[in-house]
């Protein structure tokens, strides 16, 4: 059973990828949850916010590891000794958006890229719908691990 | 006959936006059609403009209102003790965006979204690229009512 | 309020289907639900089983009314004199699937299609896969309203 | 100026067909309307009457030629030294459907498709929504030329 | 490292089909290439044959077997003790089709679906396709392994 | 044979653009490649040098000219009295994304636009993603043509 590696911004983490975080780990020997950083973006969270509601979100599962890259993400792979990437899909538009990206990661090295089904009940659950609507004073619980839903009440009230 | 709301930006309205409104105003006891504001987007438009321009082009329809909001629609809706959005739609590209916002509204209050179809020769209209052909000097006013035509080339021609 | 009719051909009705008459009932004076009969086609389950399990399972919703139709939608329509038909979707794939008949209505009559979403946990729930899998002994029995699960045990017990 | 192939079953002709066939004509030098013929699935209208029809519609178009053609499309086109195939297109789910014919008929020969897009108008209209309309009462007077709507209620009538 | 099945029709084998087999096989314990049998639909190859053409052309592969099931995919899983499924797919159209039946399987039993897209080279080439343009005389040699050629071409010269 | 015009950004070229082009030349009387400048949109490489690439790349063709242009596509088409546009698609979102355009384009002139799909193993290589992977650090030599790849990594540099 080797490792995997299941990347996102994760700006921040929904139930929807803790869903599919959840799902894979039991599958697999290692999952990296992996913040990628865009340094022409800037989000709500920073890194370092990110990676610590993964991990407190994630602590009850052992073999689930967080961490950061801003490279390629086939060099993190690579540096890692891995070849496997886990997606998870909402439906037809994420998975459109992200077949250029699985094709061109095979042709940059020797990865293969999973994609996995969210839940259905959170298949409208995206990081920048629940911000939009939690700024417009929306409750967003619902969609939300507790730590996060705590992070971005206290994030938000700055 | 309950009352529905028509949302949107109306940046500025079109001909496929008076098609959609023209064709549900009749079956609802009243139709408002919301200009919703977002303050990170500077319009062409300001909101004073675009409100006044949807009230002139509706001026034929009795049980239309036309009025704007800041905050999170379901929260118009409540206050208003409304349940129903009417969205037009011109594709399936169009669905598949709006159909996360339906589903989050859903959970958020108990309001449902009807979707409608446009007119099929409106399908290809919307307002960004009614601007982009405009701006480059295209001849846009088959696809625009009179009055926003109008205002159209003046704020063009500053 | 005026009244909706809800077209299929609910061989059987499932809870997607169900839901989408429960959601959609309160918002009219009268939903019929309509049995449209495809002479070229036959079913499972025959169009007076369907119309039965339709009645039984829509008891608790007083405006509901249960029918079925061999001829062109808009014809019941006009008969009846209504003007609206509400289709549940399950996503994308449905409304293209769709949008040419809800188009054609239109030029045939004054119909209008109101297009509503379904419940997420039911957006990979049709007919057709209920029966694959209950023909193949999988267990439908949370995709099913209780008297529909019974019916068609009963159906493939023969 | 080289001729092209406008293939299809034509089964039969609508506006939407004719649309892309007068918008063609003039860009091509010859332009072959090719009736296909497959033989495991009989049509309403024999090929005959399909090619009789077209061939009345098209009497306007002195460069428009109708074939039939049972074989292999690229090899209709090498017997008559053609290397352009045209499809109309109502939208993306045409699209889908054409993509794998397109390119295995460049694999197949040397052989290039132009993809049009129909009248946006006639994106709803196909030949077997006009005869499922047609054939339970529909007036579908709009969405043929005069003689095929002749025809059609001619055979209907049968 | 687990078992998969890839489970298909495989009427016949493509050589989109072994891309995806060779590229998962290393990747999993065993994995299972899983001819599934519909009584209802006759194929061209019979289920024996479908078999002996796959085992032929993945016999480099040693962690590879070959099986087929008339039953419920999870019951052939819950039998063999294994619990993912792969799937290859050759663009939206396929993850749509496919979307339901995975979230079906994960409701039936402890199954999760990993999607893998083919090769783009093949991504237009289907066993359908396939043999449609055999039939019609056209040359398939690069389409598929050599084996599923030489019996294709047999079997179209009964 | 009339012209045609392949507009685009090609901010820089790619080897998917240049398939299209190569593909398209011999198909017309004169191919003009042309830049299409967004002046709200400052991209990698300035008009010059994207003209200059591919001027370069297409030196073998001797129909094909490079141009630019600011105004509106029709414009352009009717100041040299062309046509036909020619556009190369990757897939179904490009579709989707270019259909309101070309008939927008009809709405405005008397231009056709011609959809041709790019080779099967481009269709994941956008400029964007190219630019993405290379400004991370990955080998993108595959995708571009060698004048396109030696200025990418000179650009990079700097």
């Amino acid at each position: 059973m080797a490792g995997a590696v299941c990347p996102g911004s994760f700006d921040p983490l929904t139930r929807g990828h803790l869903f599919v975080i959840e799902r894979c780990a039991p599958r697999f020997s290692e999952l990296v949850v992996l913040v990628t950083v865009n340094p022409s973006k800037s989000g709500l969270f920073d890194i370092d916010e990110r990676v610590a509601l993964i991990t407190e979100c994630t602590s009850h599962l052992p073999n689930v590891r967080v961490d950061r890259w801003q490279g390629l993400l086939v060099d993190y792979l690579r540096t890692h000794e891995l070849t496997t990437v886990v997606k998870g899909l909402r439906g037809a538009v994420d998975f459109e958006y992200e077949m250029p990206m699985a094709t061109m990661n095979r042709d940059l090295a020797d990865v293969e890229t999973y994609f996995m089904l969210t839940e259905p009940r959170w298949a409208h659950v995206s990081s920048s719908l629940v911000k939009e609507v939690a700024r417009l004073g929306g409750d967003v619980e619902a969609f939300l691990p507790p730590p996060v839903f705590a992070a971005l009440g206290a994030k938000l009230a700055q």
